[in-house]
């Protein structure tokens, strides 16, 4: 996963468990694209305490992540989804019941590992 | 949801959040089905001290759960799945396209919601 879509994930995922100024600068950097300077003028702190506060919290969400794996079980679950909803776009009238076999096998395992 | 289930639920989520004392007490209550009674002697604390510290786990992992919501995610994923799953099982041959139609809508549902 690219950097921005990892910390966008990590952030919707456990984001809450930052404190209300981490997660204010947090989004201000990496959802609203905002530039380290112009966070920095804004709270009236030096641009390397932003780049900072960033830092520290990528090492919290990722902390996170490291001990619990909820966004790797979500993400295999939404490739698994992603398949199903393909074979249901694009079946063919004289496989139905392979392609049944096939659903039937990826929500087994969707429920297995959830 | 049961009070059982959903302790076992919060714990399969969030338990690698406690200490690994927490962990320890947790799991032979809540997984290994223990009396609290036994597991103060194991531990050589009162039965109190063992209730407490259960009673202070289930706030934590609840606490956890108030904030991230990601049981609740599961949950949702998890009996939308099923349904796809029983569509899969019991479909009707002169009814095709209807519930590939209905696969490809929850499954959809599901890829937004995750």
């Amino acid at each position: 996963m690219e950097k921005i879509g990892r910390q966008v994930f990590l952030y919707d995922f456990y984001g809450e468990l930052l404190t209300e100024h981490q997660k204010h600068v947090y989004e201000d950097v990496v959802l609203n694209d905002m530039s380290l300077s112009e966070i920095a003028e804004e709270l009236g702190i030096s641009r390397q305490g932003v780049h900072d506060l960033v830092k520290r919290c990528d090492k919290i969400l990722a902390g996170y992540e490291e001990k619990l794996h909820l966004v790797e079980r979500f993400w295999k679950t939404k490739e698994d989804v992603s398949k199903i909803r393909d074979l249901s776009l694009h079946y063919k009238e004289d496989c139905i019941a392979q392609t049944m076999e096939e659903i039937n096998q990826i929500s087994g395992r969707i429920l297995e590992e959830l």
